[in-house]
């Protein structure tokens, strides 16, 4: 191993005083939302401002464009993550403003920002450096209340719930078996597992509870799959909330309130129009986890993308195994989408990580490291071409990278025979990403007309989940819990097994176990648990323990945050 | 008692089928926010737009207008209400509308309703019938988001605390002696008392905790109380959240979280711009609960509808005895302001329920009731004739209403020689409320140059609860709990007791004792238990239980509420 260090260290960016990203993002020039909606070429009537650079786009601009040819859909995804996160939305805006300065008229479509994290540990969500969506501080706090309208339509469900309860409990609702929980969108551990109820007859049944953030919430993964209001309703009707004293299954249409749930939900269905640092459309509209959930944004906002730009830059959570799995299988067969390209994005941070070297040692030069982790974007590449869809690698760029290492990278994909540039587009927005924007539009233009499915919803739930175990992330085995096994059955005899699967599962490895970094062989997936969603249309399947709520660190973000007189937020990342 | 019954019983009512509220509120054709603004003569940049019919106020209106002379202020109040709710917001509007149709500039200063009851038992608060706020339904559910950002950010401190705790406890803070509670805006009484952190190491510390209703929250006391981005902080830093192990008080500012939590609310501090159904410009703007705070819409509000109209029309929850009492020693003392007329709302069903009948006898014409529950009426004249602004009475009229009760009604004010008006305001809007409009700018003309308050906050707590109890409520003495006597003293040590007092009492009776309706006579105040508020910056004296998480009804109104494909909600009330 060299031990000579890179060029530029954590040390060297400071004393350089590079912006911080909020500050890039608080010195840009806006357009007024109303040109970026005329730039959609949507009409008055589409619209709703909230705020000066922000809104909400009604759907019935999917109405209005039913007949219009629609632009091709490329798909940001990465390699198995890291603790620093790598750069997908970062290198998503990079690539739609490369792809309009290559006058290819190009809409993002991307997840809403939970506020946990922006006071927690890992900040916001809008992309960094000139590679970013504004207003950055509205996005990543309240921005225009999806968030807020569905924890609300979450918490008047358990209140609906308890109260049915309290009143007589008519449809005989065993209290120890009640699955919906309470959200809140805050990281907050000491919610996680509470009880409820305490305190007397007036005060409820007490009972066991507890709290997921909102992006958790099943309500998340409805907004994020429904096509319409109608849709909506029916799908908030076929939540599972809980089961009765003689085990019958109970679903929300039974309270009869999928109508007032519904309604807190009317605007939140709406996809928000903002824009990126150079003026690019940006549609960023739900945000569900991507371990509990399927991760994407809204099928309603990747149409209305794909309607109104020739293409459609979208993105999903975690790693490929994650994020892409999910987003052909449960997203694009919802909403019949077909991408024409994937974009897999890549750091030299990551590869050296996933080539065994610990965080602390990444300073340090060490081309074999990458050439190792390398393994990991080799398996990504391997399964993707499985779903027949033109790749290209991005290697989101940091001005502190080592061209020795670079050079071994670029050296790797030439002998995987792929596609892939090196995307500057952190540091130089748009003109960085040039090279990256006209080899996706290259490759997209050998689109395929059909998108193959690695399962069947019709096949049982078992094969459906050994399919993914093994053609997505090179398991040789699944091993049931007997939890699961029993599950497995009850779900066969509910007749719910045709559905597709959601897999739960660390985003660190391709197993399931986040230590088996780089491509792991001969392993096994451990199938702990099995969750029905039955709003969302999902089957989750968990491997190991999933957090759905946050907890925050010893120095939580917060305390770095501040409010200035004049209303400047500083602290934010 | 006569048995004759009143002109339209409510099943006549339905048989003429009246328009609903919602209804009316759906049929109106609002003119664009924008329109709202420019007559308002608000600058371009001085505010956003939230959609088509809302707006959002920049403070910085309050700087341009400072040198301007400022409206006259008249408060809304009401005697005692009963179940059914006197209609404060729906007078209020009709006035305002009214005398803006004399030519007299008013604007409105509102409280935001609360999104629990809603889907509970109460249904909105935005007026009824032609005297509406619009949109009724976004003003009822998510608004602006104001109400969000106050949930997101009463629970961003509790987080905060609880993670404290678990990462050392630096401050030695009691985990049995936290005051803080967490907050959601829903009707949820599982939630009222509860047991958090369960679940081992990682899941926080176990300890008992509680749900209060968003609107019962200090931060909502806060934000209505703030003058300024500035204040807001500064009071955020206030907060008592808990003592130590060794019985010393923690603040909020201890935990240097005051910045991150201010600018949550940086936006929910401007106020709202809306309309009535006739087009007077509204500012609704907080809405803390009248029982446990203080009842009133925010101080910045109010003060910019002073500025920009000639007169301005605010209201304070529940009866004169806890809402004006709160609005003039509270508000009035921290916003300076002065006050020109006080108008007095009346119902005849509240007269009769107040004069002995119960809630099934309404229908019945009992004159003799009527008189009985006018005491209740003189009782409130006397009072607030201590604060020296001019009264008038108005009676809310409803269709049904007999018209030799309104005649009994009307004598009796003759008699206590008051101003009155009967204000046919729900049902012909401004119009049926021009005589009330005439009375009340005729009695603002002799506007009092200042407001006497009747305590003075140098005096003792015991001194300041003595003089409210006696001179507001007519109590003839005041028991201190033996738990009251202890914090009395406790209050003194620590140097708090020099704040305002915010009583915490029933709506529903000049005494602490729900039953005694009417004008009851020789009674105790019992001050069970008093609460520091310190960054509210008043003291809660707390006579009987006060619920501050609502709970639903067996029947709650979420079951008849319904959104249909096109998105219009339905069952709103």
């Amino acid at each position: 191993m060299s031990t000579r260090q890179t060029s530029n260290t954590s040390e060297q960016q400071n004393t350089e005083r590079k912006l911080t990203d909020l500050e890039i993002a608080q010195q840009a020039e806006l357009l007024p939302i109303a040109e970026i909606a005329a730039k959609l070429g949507l009409q008055e009537d589409e619209w709703e401002g909230y705020g000066r650079y922000k809104a909400k786009v009604d759907l019935s601009v999917l109405e209005r464009t039913a007949e219009r040819p629609e632009g091709k859909l490329i798909l940001v995804t990465a390699m198995n993550p890291t603790v620093a996160g790598e750069g997908k939305t970062t290198v998503s805006v990079g690539l739609a403003q490369a792809m309009n300065r290559l006058n290819h008229r190009t809409v993002l479509a991307l997840r809403e920002p939970s506020m946990g994290p922006v006071f927690g540990m890992k900040g916001g969500a809008t992309g960094g450096g000139y590679s970013q969506v504004v207003p950055m501080e509205e996005i990543n706090l309240h921005f225009t209340g999806d968030m807020h309208a569905i924890t609300a339509a979450n918490n008047l469900l358990a209140a609906l719930i308890d109260n049915h309860i309290q009143h007589g409990n008519e449809l005989g609702l065993d209290p120890r078996r009640i699955v919906w929980k309470r959200a809140l969108d805050m990281n907050d551990r000491a919610l996680r597992q509470v009880i409820i109820g305490l305190g007397g007859k007036q005060n409820g049944t007490p009972r066991e509870d507890g709290f997921d953030i909102t992006v958790a919430s099943e309500i998340m993964a409805i907004l994020c799959l429904a096509q319409d209001l109608h849709d909506l309703k029916e799908m908030i009707g076929n939540i599972l909330i809980g089961y009765t004293y003689s085990n019958d299954p109970v679903y929300v249409r039974q309270l009869k309130v999928q109508g007032a749930i519904a309604a807190l939900l009317k605007d939140a269905l709406k996809p928000n129009l903002v824009q990126t640092l150079e003026h690019t459309p940006v549609l960023i509209h739900g945000g569900p986890f991507a371990n509990i959930a399927h991760g994407c944004n809204s099928i309603l906002a990747t149409k209305m993308a794909m309607r109104l730009g020739e293409y459609a830059v979208t993105e999903a959570g975690f790693g490929a195994d994650l994020g892409a799995e999910k987003f052909f299988h449960i997203k694009c067969r919802k909403g019949k989408f077909v991408p024409s390209a994937v974009v897999l994005v890549a750091t030299i941070r990551a590869l050296k990580l996933h080539g065994g070297m610990s965080p602390g040692e990444l300073h340090t030069v060490n081309p074999e490291a990458v050439k190792r982790g390398f393994a990991n974007v080799e398996h990504h590449v391997e399964m993707l071409r499985k779903f027949e869809v033109p790749i290209v690698i991005a290697l989101n760029h940091f001005y502190q990278d080592d061209e020795e290492e670079i050079a071994v990278f670029e050296s790797l994909c030439q002998s995987l025979g792929i596609e892939y540039s090196i995307a500057k587009v952190w540091e130089h927005g748009g003109e960085g990403g040039l090279e990256l924007a006209a080899k996706v539009i290259a490759a997209a233009q050998d689109s395929p007309a059909r998108l193959p499915m690695l399962y069947d919803t019709e096949q049982d739930l078992r094969t459906k989940i050994e399919a993914i175990a093994r053609e997505i992330y090179g398991a040789s085995s699944v091993v049931f819990s007997d939890q699961a096994e029993r599950q497995l059955k009850q779900i066969a005899r509910m007749g719910w097994d045709r559905l597709p699967v959601c897999m739960a599962k660390t985003q660190y490895s391709l197993s399931d176990n986040p230590a088996l970094i780089g491509r792991p062989q001969d392993f096994a997936i451990h199938v702990r648990e099995l969750q029905p969603k039955l709003g969302a249309g999902f089957i989750v399947a968990l491997t190991g323990k999933m957090l759905t709520m946050p907890g925050l660190p010893r120095m939580p973000m917060a305390i770095g945050i501040d409010l200035d007189d004049q209303g400047r937020i500083t602290g934010l990342s």
